[in-house]
C-alpha cells in the first residue's frame, strides 16, 4: 500500500431507497496480498430472521456488527480466543421479537446477548416510571422499560469503508435515530473501525439532539465478558478513585470487588459503581485480565465522556450465563429520577452532540499484560482508591 | 380514450397466496400518451424494512399509500409542491418497530409521519382505560391505546385499477381487518382514487361490523399538513357552526382558533371542537389558505357521514414538526367512555356498514383559491358561528 | 417399500445459517406411486407476511404445521373434512403483529385461529399477576399473559424427513426456545408425523429445562373443533372420573356439560375440568362425536403426560367462532399462583425433561365412531362420572 485511498460502499439508506442484501469485500478484490475482509449478510429464519449482520476481519480481530440492533457487536474474536459471552439467549433476536414491556417492562432481556450493545438513548437502568414535566408545564408520568430502546432500533443507514493512509482502516458507519413526536429525538451516529492485523476495535459515537428543545439523554456501554477472560480468579484491574457496593449481596463481598469467582449456580448479582482517574489527558483504561495473567481485554475511554464506570458481576453457572458487565457512561444505572437529582443526566442543547470514544483491546502473553497493568498503574499513580463498605446515597438509592 | 375499459391487477391477496413484490404499469403499457404511472415497491432496510407503499401519478398529482399502515397516505405531490408534513419521524415506520402500549399507551407517535391516517376502529383519542360489560354481564376494564390499532395493521388485499369512462381513473383498493376473538371484528374496505392530471384524491372507506352482535366503531381521519399551505397567517377557512376550546391554551387563543402563527419552539398545543355546516347534500368543505391566499387544500365530505370536525394546532418549530391537524370524524377525539355517554360511539349492527367519502383537492392561483372561499361561504350562508369562550362539556370533560 | 431408508432435509437451522425459503418433497422425486408430499412455504403480505408453513399430506390426511408460530398445526383436512376451526382471525398472523400485552394481556387471541396450540412454558391461563422469589430472596411480581409465549415464538431448526419401514412415515421436526437471561429458558423438540395414508397425526413434544436451577414449567395443548365435527347434539365422550364447572354458566348447564348446542349469538362460554381414567399403561382418549356418530376426532394421551382435561365451549355464532377447545396439560388453565398451590406446576431440574406423547385420529362412518366408543368405554369400565355441581376449590379458585 503506497498510495493512500477511500473506498466506500453504501449498504442501507432507507430516505434514498438503499438496500445490499449480501455483500463481501476482500483484500483480494482490492489487489492486496494481507487477508482481510468485510462481509454483511441478512439472517434468516427463527429469531433471528430479517437481522442484518456485517463482519469485520482485520486479519488478526474479527468482530460482528448488528445494525438490527442499533449498532451493536454481538461476538468478537482475536486469534482463536472469543470475544462477548454465552448468553442463555443464543441466537440473535430480532428487534421484532422482543417486546420491551414484557414482565414488567424486563424485554430487553430477551435479546442480551451481545459482547458491546447501548443502552439508553432516553433512559437506561430498571424499569420503573420517570415524573416530568410537559410543554403545558404539567408533571405527567412516563413508564420506562430496562435499559431503553436504542438496542433494538435498526440502523437507517449502513456504510462500510476500507481507507490506506499510515495503515489500513476498515469501518463501518451506522446511523439509528431513536425519535418520536412529543417526546426525545436523537441521532446516533456510530463508526466502528479497526487497523490491518490490529488487536483493537475502536468505537466512536456522536449522538446529536435533533429537537429544538434540551433533550435529556442517557447511554451506557454494557460490555460483557464471559469465558475465557472471565475464569475463577480473573480481575477486573483500573485506577479506581472510588467503588462503592450497590446493595447488600455487594456489601458482602466488597473486599473482592475487583476479583471472580467460579461459575456459581444461583449466584447472587453484585453491582459495584466506581470513578476512574484518567491521565493528563483524561483517558483511562480498565482490564480484565485472566487468573494467570496470560491474556486481558482492556477498554480505554475517556472519564470526562463517561465519568461512571460500573462492574457487574453475573458469575451464576455457565448454563444461567456467566458474565461480568463492565459498564461505562455519563451516569450510574438507576431509575432517571434518581439520576437526574444526582445531576447526572445529560441535557443536549439544541443541535448539541455528545461523543464517546472508546477502545477495545486485546493482550495475550504475560508480556502484553504487563505493559496495560503498568499503564493502569501510571494513571492511577499514588492515588489510594476509596472503597465504601456501604451504598453510597451519591451513587445509587438507598 | 374512446373506448371505456377496466384493467385490475391485484398485488396482494393474503387468503389465496398472492404478493407481488414489485409492480409498475405506466401509460406507455396501455398504449396512452398522457403520461401517469403506479408503482408499487417493498422498502429495504431499516426501520421502513418490508413496508410496501403504492405510489400514484396522475401527470399532475402524485400520492403514496402504505398498505402495510392501514391503507394510510404517507404523502402527496402537486405540481411540486408538498402535501403533508414533516415529523420528526422521518421514515415510514413498519408497524413490527411499533408499540402501541409504549410510553404509557403513546406508541402510535413513533409511526406518525403521514398526510392521511386513520385513526380507529375499536376507539381513537388519548389512552385511557374504558369500560364495557363483556358476554357474562361483568364490567371489565379494556386498556385504550392512543388513536387506536387500524394505522398499524396490514392490508390482507390489495389491488390496483385503471379504469376508461369520461375520464382515466387510478385506482388503488385494499382491505384491513381489526379483529380478535372476544373483541372487535371489522372490515375495512378502503378504495383511493384520482382521475388523469386532476388536482383531486377522493377517499372511500366502507367499515363493515363482522360479528353477529353489536360493535361499537370509531374511527377518526387525521389529515396533516405542514409547509407550504401552512405558515404564519394561513387560515383554516370552513362553514363553522360551532367552535369550543378543548383546554385553556385553546382557550387563551380563541379569537384567533382559525389562523396560524409561525413555528415557535415549545409550542404547547391548541386543539377545537367544531361542528360544521353542509350544503343541502350535507356536504360540507374545509380548506387550509395560506396567508396570500395563492394556494389552499381543502378537504369535501359528509356532515352526515363525518359530524364532528377537528383543528390540532402544533405549530411547534420545524424541528419538533410543524404541523396542524384537520380531523373529521363520527365522534370527537376524547377518552371513549366520554364520547359514549354522549352519544358519538358508532354501533355498527350485524353486518352494518359505515361509508365515509372524502375528496382531497389542491388549489393554486388566487382564482382557483376563491373559487373554494366562495364555495364554502356558500355553505355557510348567512348563519353566524357561534364560539364558544370556554371547553364545553358537549364537546370535552371538563 | 421393500427397503428401509430415510430421508431428512433442513429446512432451518439459526445457528448453522441454513434456511429454505420454499420446499416441496413428494412421492415422484422419490419414485413412488402412493402420492403423498410435504411442502414448505414462506407466507408474503398481510399479517401472513413472513410466516413459514410445512403442509404435510399422507394421501388421505393432510394438515400445515407453523414454525413461526411455535410449531402450532393450523388447519388439517381429512378425506375432505376440515379439521379445526373457523376463527374471527381468518389469516395466519406473524408474532410480529402480536403484542401479547394487549388489551390487558390478552393480545394472544389476536392469532388465535389454529386448530392445536400450545400454551405456556413459563405459564399459561388468563393473564394476571405471578408472584416469584427471585435470587436475592425478595418477593417480586411478574405480569403474565394469556396463554403464555410459545405460540408466538419461531421454531429456530426445522428438519423434515421420510422414513420407511413397516410403513411410510413423513415427520416434521422443529426446535422453539422460550429463554431470557433472569427468567426461564426452555427448549422444546416437537415431533409431528404420520404414516402414508393413516388417519392419525401423532405428536411428540420434549421440554427441556436449559437453566441450572429449577424451572416451573406449564404447558397446555388447545385443540380447537368447530364445523363439521362441532354441531347441535355434538358430543364429547371420554372415561371421565370427575367433572367440575368453572363458574356459574357453566353450573348452569353442568347437566349436559358433555352435549353442544347451536351456534347461539352471544353465548356465555362455559368450562368444565375433567379427571379422565387411564388404562392400564395410562393411556386415555377423547372423542368429539357428532350427532348422528357417524363421524369423530378422537385425541389419545396419557394421563401421567396430562392429568388435566379442561373443555371449554363457546358455541358462539359462526361469525363470532363457533368452537370448542378440548384442552389437555398438567394443570388447569387458572393464574399460575392457584395452580402452584395446588402443586400443579411442573417443576424441571437441571436438565430435566417432560415428554409429551399426543395421537389425533379422524373417525368416519358409524363403525369407526363404534370403536372408538368402544375403546373409551372399555377404559372407564364400571367407573362412574362424579360430576359436581359448583365449582370445586381444588380445579378452580372461587
Amino acid at each position: 500500500m503506497t498510495e493512500s485511498f477511500r473506498f466506500q460502499k453504501v449498504l442501507t439508506d432507507v430516505k434514498t431507497g438503499v438496500y445490499v442484501r449480501n455483500y463481501r469485500i476482500t483484500n483480494e478484490e482490492l489487489g492486496m496480498d494481507c487477508r482481510w475482509f468485510i462481509e454483511k449478510r441478512r439472517l434468516e429464519g427463527g429469531v433471528s430472521d430479517g437481522v442484518d449482520i456485517v463482519t469485520v476481519d482485520n486479519g488478526a480481530l474479527s468482530f460482528t456488527i448488528v445494525p438490527t440492533r442499533g449498532m451493536g457487536i454481538w461476538k468478537g474474536e482475536f486469534k482463536g480466543l472469543q470475544l462477548g459471552w454465552k448468553s442463555p439467549v443464543e441466537n440473535l433476536v430480532h428487534p421484532h421479537y422482543i417486546n420491551l414491556e414484557t414482565r414488567g417492562g424486563m424485554g430487553w432481556l430477551y435479546g442480551f446477548n451481545e459482547w458491546i450493545v447501548r443502552c439508553g438513548l432516553e433512559s437506561f437502568g430498571p424499569p420503573g416510571v420517570d415524573i416530568i414535566t410537559d410543554e403545558e408545564g404539567n408533571k405527567i408520568e412516563v413508564p420506562l422499560t430496562l435499559h431503553g430502546r436504542i438496542a433494538n432500533i435498526p440502523a437507517d443507514t449502513v456504510k462500510v469503508r476500507v481507507a490506506s493512509g499510515y495503515t489500513l482502516e476498515l469501518e463501518v458507519e451506522g446511523t439509528v435515530y431513536e425519535r418520536t413526536l412529543f417526546g426525545p429525538s436523537f441521532k446516533l451516529t456510530n463508526l466502528t473501525s479497526t487497523s490491518l492485523n490490529s488487536n483493537t476495535v475502536r468505537l466512536t459515537d456522536v449522538i446529536e439532539n435533533l429537537k429544538s428543545t434540551i433533550g435529556e439523554m442517557q447511554v451506557l456501554y454494557h460490555c460483557n465478558y464471559g469465558v475465557p477472560f472471565l475464569e475463577e480468579g480473573a480481575r477486573v484491574v483500573a485506577p479506581f478513585k472510588t467503588v462503592a457496593p450497590r446493595d447488600a449481596p455487594s456489601v458482602e463481598r466488597i473486599d473482592e470487588f475487583d476479583v471472580y469467582g467460579p461459575p456459581e449456580s444461583g449466584f447472587v448479582d453484585q453491582v459495584y459503581f466506581c470513578e476512574l482517574l484518567g491521565d493528563e489527558d483524561g483517558r483511562t483504561c480498565v482490564a480484565l485480565i485472566d487468573r494467570n495473567e496470560e491474556k486481558a481485554v482492556s477498554m480505554s475511554f475517556s472519564v470526562e465522556e463517561l465519568p461512571c464506570f460500573t462492574i457487574w458481576k453475573h458469575t451464576d453457572s455457565l448454563e444461567n450465563g456467566y458474565v461480568t458487565g463492565l459498564e461505562h457512561r455519563p451516569s450510574f444505572p438507576n431509575l432517571k429520577t434518581f439520576e437526574r437529582k444526582q445531576g447526572r443526566v445529560v441535557k443536549l442543547g439544541v443541535g448539541q452532540k455528545y461523543e464517546v470514544h472508546i477502545e477495545f483491546s486485546v493482550h495475550l502473553g504475560r508480556e502484553e499484560v504487563d505493559e496495560v497493568k503498568d499503564r493502569i498503574e501510571g494513571i492511577a499513580g499514588r492515588a489510594k482508591t476509596k472503597v465504601y463498605k456501604k451504598p453510597n446515597p451519591k451513587y445509587s438509592p438507598t
